[in-house]
């Protein structure tokens, strides 16, 4: 006991010059980037961000506490059991925006429309792998975006499994004639994601008949992921799908072990018609500038398995959602905040490039671009691209957010999808910092359904949304794109 | 920054005297217990078991840092990559069955030998699910253990979702000609399994056609999950499945909306031919009393969906392997340890109950018995069903597991599946105590994959089981019975 008492008295002293440590340089830190700010920022502005509280603890309030409490997740909920996933070029996508262009008419939005987008199609049809050899077992997969199929009776092959394009190279002999299984460790979406896009046109140039991917994902169920690819030109197109995790690996230990392994791979996927799908946009207009415009975006399509409820289901919600919480709370702002939904966002932000292209001469006017596209998980505060002293002030917008602990913000190089065209033209923007870490769990496959959407988090995210959109939108000056 | 210091300060006091208190009454908790096991076991018995240290440290080196490390995975992984899943009555579970008879002979195992045991098959065929209305969705089922089939064409009806039974009872005049849809909150697994087991006996009574439950489990991406369900005797056969969790919720929003919901149910299950399997049996005779036996087991069937590695391919190869490692270390105990891998766990311990039959003259001669059939992750120590004396010993047994930080031990009521026959008529036993969180969002699903193993958990298992069986087996008393 003694011992014990003595142990907690040194645990504690030790402890405690840590934490005075830490504090010390803590605020040595935010010292410094305080300087840095306090040349940028005027007073009167950072005290006119300042005087937005009130309408943020409003805007809070409303969708938190009081009458849009849960609207955002009832009306994806109703949305998401309707419809379902709504991949691009299906009527069911189509349906989808006209059911919605209706409600953004019913919520007196303004300027509701929708723009036209034509796109190719692209159709999963039927699709199957067996392993046939060293035993026959059913192995789920997903075929990936914009594959070619198979002939009827499918390609069977060897496989050669490998855990890096350097290994295929080194193994170059061995590809031809063979399934290339590519199942390289997930280390991040971004850093393994690139097995996926480019695995099929590696795996081709190696001889091989069709290639198969260990999921783009950190953890499984037995769940595959898809998720778009593309061919590069002069290279055979060769039939490209996603294995779960679990299959990746069955595979890979026994490859590892000297025995041969051979699966049959069936896959209808191909190409269909160009069709026309529409970006759906509202907008409350601006009092002073409405010539001048904050985004706030997310997309309305989404792959053909799961629900689409996640992505991007809730992002496009809260970002609709946000102009009727500010409109119930007459928050007219003085430039125009347009909300953005984009469709065939998962062909490779198709409709976003059709806006781009239409819209060309009318960017000058644009003081913020937002998209929420990773998850709509708890928020914890902005991640944003910009320049100095426009990171000024969004820590000075940030700092509002207190109520719902989303005080952090980040600066990033990239935090969108659809929206990177603009933030690469110098056009600063934003997306949800959020504790999404299991966003790749479900992300583009069956298992993105609502049940991975929480009203509470939902609720946050508008508010920080709305927020955000209506301060710089509000604020006397532009925002600032450098 | 002043405030700052203060405030970690207060927090610091604040903390230390806290600890103190929580310090203080865990030492009085301890102090009493330590006083009924210091009138219940002799200094002797108590130096008996503490002299087990260097054996039990050669048992965790051999196996964590040793020849043995990484073998219970590798050969696990073998087994399964070979095999597959093996549900009882399968020529499948059969041939594994084969093999690793053939394996425990190599391993020089004693009386190594198998022991029949007869069942009722069930062929779970081909099964959908598809939401006809208020849209078409393919609904992902597992049909339950022992349900019978529908026609080829399917039950086609209105589903009615209910939340207990109580609900269903309160509501019964909306059941007739329906699809029940038992959709309560998971809570535990003991807590929520009932829906699973009677969902079909208590919808038929109410006049439903057939009956769906949400999968128990506390976490999915879109995974059903099986088990086994019992008909009642003298209520209408209604064949029943489960939904994964989002496609029941998915089916209560609708249904809570007020629209109707129209499901068409396909399944092909049906009762097979009575089959012969086997219970597997392998020995370290003892080297003073072989007539007295410690019993070590896991079982070697599945259900057909997954690989069946975790449930319960782990528990059986720790058990086995136990023995390869005293073996190896030339550890032959006073008492026999022997190690059962069970037939037909998943039908309801039907290979238990076959060696319950047959052995019911012996059992006066087993001191202790061990299951190992809730997964085998990261161990914290053992979790056991004795009397007062017993548990004393096991809190000594357990001390020396220090090395691999299972020190813990917990008293319970049950702690095995195929056991508990015996654990009911006094003779005490253990199971392992471990980090198994996440064993239900895996379990009777295709989940349970080698993905859910882990090299080094298994060791320190394999470890914990064969010290664990071994100095029980060797002590000079026999282990008590109260």
């Amino acid at each position: 006991m003694k011992h014990l008492l003595k142990f907690i008295a040194i645990v504690i002293i030790i402890i405690s010059l840590l934490g005075c440590l830490v504090a010390i340089l803590i605020s040595n830190v935010q010292a410094e980037e305080d300087e840095v700010c306090r040349n940028l920022l005027s007073d009167s502005l950072r005290d006119e961000i300042a005087s937005y509280r009130n309408i943020f603890n409003d805007i809070c309030e409303k969708t938190t506490t009081g009458s849009s409490r849960g609207s955002t997740f009832h009306e994806l909920s109703l949305f998401i059991d309707a419809f379902g996933n709504r991949i691009a070029g299906s009527e069911n996508l189509e349906n989808a925006i006209d059911y919605l262009i209706e409600k953004l008419k019913t919520e007196n939005l303004e300027n509701v429309h929708a723009e036209p987008v034509l796109l190719q199609s692209w159709v999963r049809g039927k699709e199957s792998a067996t392993l046939l050899f060293p035993r026959r077992q059913n192995l789920p997969i997903l075929g990936l975006g914009n594959s070619i199929g198979t002939s009827p009776d499918g390609i069977t092959a060897e496989v050669l499994t490998v855990q890096s394009f350097d290994e295929l190279e080194s193994r170059s002999s061995e590809a031809k004639g063979r399934i290339v299984l590519f199942a390289p460790e997930y280390i991040s979406y971004g850093k393994t994601v690139v097995y996926r896009s480019k695995a099929a046109s590696e795996a081709s140039k190696h001889g091989a008949v069709a290639a198969l991917i260990r999921s783009i994902t950190p953890f499984s169920i037995l769940s595959p992921h898809t998720g778009m690819q593309s061919y590069e030109a002069n290279v055979t197109k060769i039939p490209v799908a996603a294995l779960a995790v679990e299959d990746a690996h069955l595979i890979q230990r026994i490859q590892g072990r000297g025995q041969r392994v051979v699966v049959n791979l069936k896959m209808e996927a191909h190409f269909g018609d160009i069709k026309t799908s529409r970006n759906t946009i509202a907008e409350i207009r601006g009092s002073e500038h409405p010539e001048k415009v904050v985004i706030i975006s997310g997309h309305l399509d989404s792959w053909d398995v799961g629900q689409g409820a996640m992505d991007d289901g809730g992002g496009a919600f809260i970002s609709w959602n946000a102009l009727v919480i500010l409109k119930a709370l007459n928050l007219r702002p003085r430039r125009t905040i347009r909300t953005i939904l984009w469709t065939a966002e998962e062909f490779g932000y198709v409709g976003a490039k059709q806006y781009y292209k239409d819209h060309k001469n009318e960017t000058n006017n644009w003081n913020f671009i937002m998209e929420s596209d990773e998850g709509t998980f708890n928020p914890i505060g902005l991640n944003y691209v910009s320049g100095d002293k426009g990171s000024c002030i969004l820590k000075e917008v940030v700092k509002l957010f207190a109520p719902l602990n989303a005080t952090s913000s980040t600066k990033s190089d990239s935090v969108g999808s659809d929206i990177n065209l603009w933030l690469d033209e110098g056009i600063p923007g934003a997306a949800l910092l959020q504790q999404n870490e299991k966003y790749f769990w479900f992300h583009h496959s069956q298992g993105d359904t609502m049940d991975v959407e929480d009203p509470s988090s939902l609720d946050k995210n508008a508010a920080l949304w709305a927020a955000t959109a209506y301060i710089i939108a509000d604020l006397k000056e532009d925002f600032p794109r450098d």
